[in-house]
C-alpha cells in the first residue's frame, strides 16, 4: 500500500484522486488547497485542510499547482518524505531544497468536469534519488500502461510538442467553430474530418498525412481561402500556416 | 438501381469506388483516367478507360479530380447526364456549360492506402434542379448517415474551416514530431494526449477546452518554450499562435 498526499484541488488534482481512489493499492491519506470551497469536491471522501504548513505523515506527497506556483510552494512545505510535482515544464531541481525530490507528469490534457482514464496516459517520472524513482514506477504503474523515466530535459521537450498537438490545434478548431457561427454553418459538420485527422497517424506519419491546397500548391483555393478571410483575425495564421506547409513540401511559389 | 460514371483515379475516386462497390443499389459503369497505370487499381474489378470524350450512359458522372482540373476538364466531357463535382472550393457554376449538374462533396480527407468508411462522413450535396439533388440524395443515403444540402457559399466556407481542423492541425502534428526527433524524444508518448484533444469535443465546445501556457498567461512558460524554439523555424508559429490564444482569452500581457 502506498500513501499519498495531494497538494492542490485543480483539475490535475481531482482526475489523480479519482485514479488513486480506484486502485486498492493506494491510500489518500489527505488533500490539502488553499480555499476551503476548493476542497468541497473531495470533503465527502478524504480527510482534508488548508493547512499546508502540518503535513500527515506519507510515502509520496503530491504537488499538483499551477507551474508558476511550485517553487514558491514547495518552499512551505516542511517533509522528510518524497515530493513530487506533475508539471511538464517546471525542472526537478525546482525541489531540491527537499531531501527527496521527483517528478511525476501525467501527459494529457485535464479539463473541468471531465474526469479520464488514466490506463493510457503516459506517466513522466524523474527522481533524484533510484529508491525514489522505483518507489514513483511501483505508484505509476498502478494507473497506466505507459510510465517512462524521462528527465527534465526531455520532459520540457516533451511539453513543447505538447502545446503544438493539443493547444494550438484546440485553437484550430476555436477558429474554424468561429467561422462556421459567423456563416450559419453547422460546425458539427467537420467532426469526422477531425477524427480522421488523428485516426491516421494510427498508420501515417504526419508528414505522409499531409494534405490541402497549402501542400498542392493549389494557389486559386488558396486566394480564395484569403478571400473569404479578408478583415478577419483569423487570415495572419492562415497564411503563416500556407507559407509554412508550401516551404516544407517543396512547392515554392 | 443508379448507374454510376467515376471520372478520376485518385484518393476521393478509389474510396468513391470501394463505397459504391459495398451497395447493392449502385452499378458502377465505368472508370475513366488520363493514364493506363493510374487505372490498375480499377481495372480488374469494373470497365475502365482512357477515352474521357467517349462517355457511356449513366445515371451520374462523378469527376473526382483535383480542384484547378474541374473547370477545363469538364469543358471536354459532352453528356446529357448529370455530372457532379466532389471538390469543397469550386463553385456549382464552374460545371454551367452542362444540361444537368450538381456537387458530390465528402467532407473529409483521403489519403492514399487508406479507405474509409462513409457512413459518418458528410456528404454536401448541391444541384442546380430539385429533381438531380433528388437523385444525388438518394445516391448520398446509400452511402452515409449524414447527407446535407450545402449551397456553394456554405460549402467554401465549411472548405476553409476544414484547412484549420484538417490541414493545419495535421502541420502541428508534423512540428511536434520534428522537436521529438531532432531531441531523441518518442512522438508516440503525445498519441493519448492528441486522442483527448479530440474526445474532448464531444462534451465542451473548443473554447471551453483550451488550456495551456498561452491561455493561463503564464509568461514564465512561453518564455521558456520560446528559448528551446530559438533558430527554429517553429519560433514563428509558436508566437503567433501564443499570441492569438492569449488575445482570445482576454491576457493582456
Amino acid at each position: 500500500m502506498i500513501s499519498v498526499v495531494l497538494l492542490g484541488t485543480g483539475n490535475v488534482a481531482k482526475n489523480l484522486f479519482e485514479s488513486f481512489l480506484k486502485s486498492d493499492e493506494v491510500a489518500i491519506t489527505k488533500v490539502f488547497g488553499r480555499k476551503e470551497e476548493a476542497l468541497s469536491y473531495f470533503s465527502n471522501r478524504t480527510e482534508t485542510s488548508t493547512n499546508w504548513k502540518s503535513l500527515p505523515k506519507a510515502d509520496i506527497y503530491i504537488l499538483a499547482i499551477n507551474d508558476d506556483a511550485i517553487a514558491e510552494v514547495s518552499k512551505e512545505l516542511t517533509t522528510s518524505g518524497l515530493i513530487v510535482h506533475t508539471s511538464g515544464s517546471v525542472a526537478l531541481d525546482t525541489l531540491k531544497k527537499h531531501q527527496r525530490f521527483g517528478v511525476f507528469y501525467p501527459l494529457q490534457t485535464f479539463t473541468s468536469n471531465k474526469i479520464v482514464d488514466f490506463e493510457e496516459i503516459p506517466i513522466c517520472l524523474e527522481a533524484k534519488d533510484a529508491s525514489d524513482l522505483q518507489l514513483l514506477e511501483t505508484l505509476a504503474n498502478l494507473l497506466s500502461n505507459r510510465v517512462a523515466h524521462i528527465p527534465s530535459e526531455k520532459r520540457k521537450i516533451l511539453h513543447l510538442a505538447a502545446v503544438f498537438v493539443n493547444n494550438f490545434t484546440n485553437h484550430m478548431y476555436t477558429i474554424a467553430d468561429n467561422i462556421c457561427e459567423s456563416n450559419d454553418v453547422d460546425f458539427s459538420l467537420l467532426k469526422p474530418l477531425i477524427k480522421e485527422t488523428v485516426s491516421k497517424l494510427d498508420s501515417l506519419s504526419p508528414t505522409e498525412a499531409q494534405t490541402g491546397p497549402a501542400k498542392r500548391g493549389d494557389l486559386k483555393t488558396l486566394h480564395g481561402h484569403l478571400d473569404l478571410l479578408e478583415g478577419s483575425q483569423h487570415k495572419e495564421i492562415y497564411k503563416l500556416m500556407s507559407n509554412v506547409i508550401k516551404a516544407t513540401y517543396g512547392k515554392k511559389l
